[in-house]
């Protein structure tokens, strides 16, 4: 973890709420945090199909105040938001197919509840710094490569729809409420504590567990174009986001260092591996009426104002996730 | 009611359910239905704050099935959605301020609703054919005018942002589960059955009712400009939409015949009113934050592809509402 701006001093002592903090992204943040001496407090709700897994705090659980608890569950926000100085905001129902076979589930998470927590920092806690995980799901298909944040936002999925509005709210409430709000546009991130059980937070995911388990791994497609972000580059955009002053009411595009398409980055996996199989199969049917097509990011507004850039390149990425999981797998599967 | 397609022959003995079907432009798009020989059901939940009222059914409510019903209330949606062969979906929340003070509430008519009643036409009826009443509003601040539909959609307040979800979902089961869904863009809408008691509906509703108690109205701003639809013009445009097999899976915007400024409508009020006072205000601040500016619509879309055009000029459209709350007023207030 770089440390451009000195986020030991910024984070040592402050009081820091985390929804999805036992997800794959919230806890790589809760870990940097706990390293700058930040007091951190998580909200998961450990559901099954999402991303939060006990094993991701291993060995540093016991400094960390863990409510298992459903952002949806409003009655426990206020007590949850108050008193806290930095909000990273990344629970979420991250599966676009789940998002079409059961829309009011994702719903209530990434709109509804979205909705929750910003009305309880406004009753309860106006001056909290907030940092909202959004995604480049809201763009859509692409009019054009690498996307900017002026792109049209077209969601093509229920995901992106819900996703959309809990960004837009948080905008929103930063404009209207003076709540200080920032949302960073995700593309695909990768890295040690991604959920590997199945594809419902990254396809990517069921690559690695089918290669450690020596079976081959299905490629859909494989001729789009993808950026992968690795979760270190990611949580320093986080941070980065929640200490600059600048950055409240604006949205950011996360990218990674150069677009590969997908039967590119199975070879790399495989190289990375040492060995494995892959096979490129068509898109099923109801999974093509939702695909966005080619997608990387023009993420140079984040970088000129805050400086951040991905640097982890895609082999190291891929290199550092696996050798995580030949240990941990079995946490995983 | 102008007739170019024969809506009697489309509409006559065919099977309507209109959601907010007692309210402003519900109503008056049921006593068309009736006039043509549909068989009616409406829901509405008669919501104190929002558009509904018995009084906008009279003289005709005994030929209409009616369920005061929340569109909230998903248990009851499938049981109504069933064997209907047009849904004509204005349920909403209206009120841009109600939205920022109780904002859950709109969320939960205007986009978590609208994804149950997708849903249950989706499982219960796929081959039922949707109007959805839409909004200018999710276009937010225009960037150049006239708004056509390409214009970018950023809305700037909570209803907006909801009103999007709820149309984008509309789009999404057109494009994705075959649904045959239509959503029209409305801009303000008047006429006979609108909501005068209060601005929640429109705020020429207030000025109306203050004209007509002798009282002056506020104008706020005042040179904003606007387009207004007369209630005629926008019931043809729902019954256009709904039997045109082109119009499936599209958006259009409706607009006016032509822009005015809010001082020179009020001009055209007082007017048309034969006298009465009106005085022009500063925005509240917290209005302010969520006003759009100028708008009025490019409806030329609509016009190429459904040939619908706006007929009823602006002091017609004026007159007539007087006429209408001059006997029926105190039903209203």
């Amino acid at each position: 973890m770089p440390d451009p701006i000195d986020f030991r001093r910024r984070f040592a002592g402050r009081r820091v709420l985390i929804t999805g903090g036992l997800g794959f992204i919230g806890s790589n943040l809760t870990r940097a945090l706990l390293g700058f001496g930040a007091k951190v407090t998580i909200i998961d709700s450990l559901e099954p199909a999402y991303g939060g897994n006990r094993r991701n705090l291993a060995g540093v659980a016991g400094r960390v105040k863990i409510h298992i608890a459903d952002v949806r569950d409003w009655p426990r926000l206020p007590g949850l938001v108050r008193n806290q100085e930095f909000l990273f905001n990344l629970a979420g129902q991250t599966s676009h197919m789940d998002s079409m076979t059961d829309p009011q589930t994702d719903l209530d998470i990434n709109c509804r509840a979205q909705l929750a927590i910003l009305e309880a920092c406004r009753q309860h806690n106006p001056k909290v710094r907030i940092v909202f995980a959004s995604t480049r799901q809201i763009y859509g298909r692409p009019d054009y490569l690498p996307v900017d944040e002026k792109h049209p936002l077209r969601p093509v999925d229920v995901n992106g729809i819900n996703k959309l509005a809990g960004e837009s709210f948080h905008l929103l409430y930063a404009r209207v409420h003076g709540i200080q709000a920032t949302a960073l546009r995700l593309t695909n991130t990768i890295g040690p504590r991604m959920r590997i059980k199945d594809a419902r937070q990254t396809f990517v995911g069921i690559w690695i567990r089918r290669l450690l388990e020596g079976r081959p791994f299905e490629v859909w497609g494989g001729g789009q174009l993808r950026d992968f972000t690795y979760v270190d580059d990611a949580v320093e955009a986080f941070l980065l986001a929640a200490v600059r002053p600048e950055a409240a009411g604006m949205v950011f595009n996360l990218g990674g260092p150069r677009p590969v398409t997908l039967s590119q980055l199975a070879g790399l996996l495989v190289k990375a591996n040492g060995g494995g199989e892959f096979a490129v199969r068509e898109f099923p049917a109801d999974r093509q009426k939702i695909d966005i097509g080619d997608y990387y990011a023009d993420d140079r507004l984040i970088g000129r104002r805050l400086g951040w850039k991905p640097r982890t390149d895609l082999p190291t990425a891929l290199r550092r996730t696996l050798e995580y999981y030949r240990t941990e797998w079995r946490h995983y599967v």
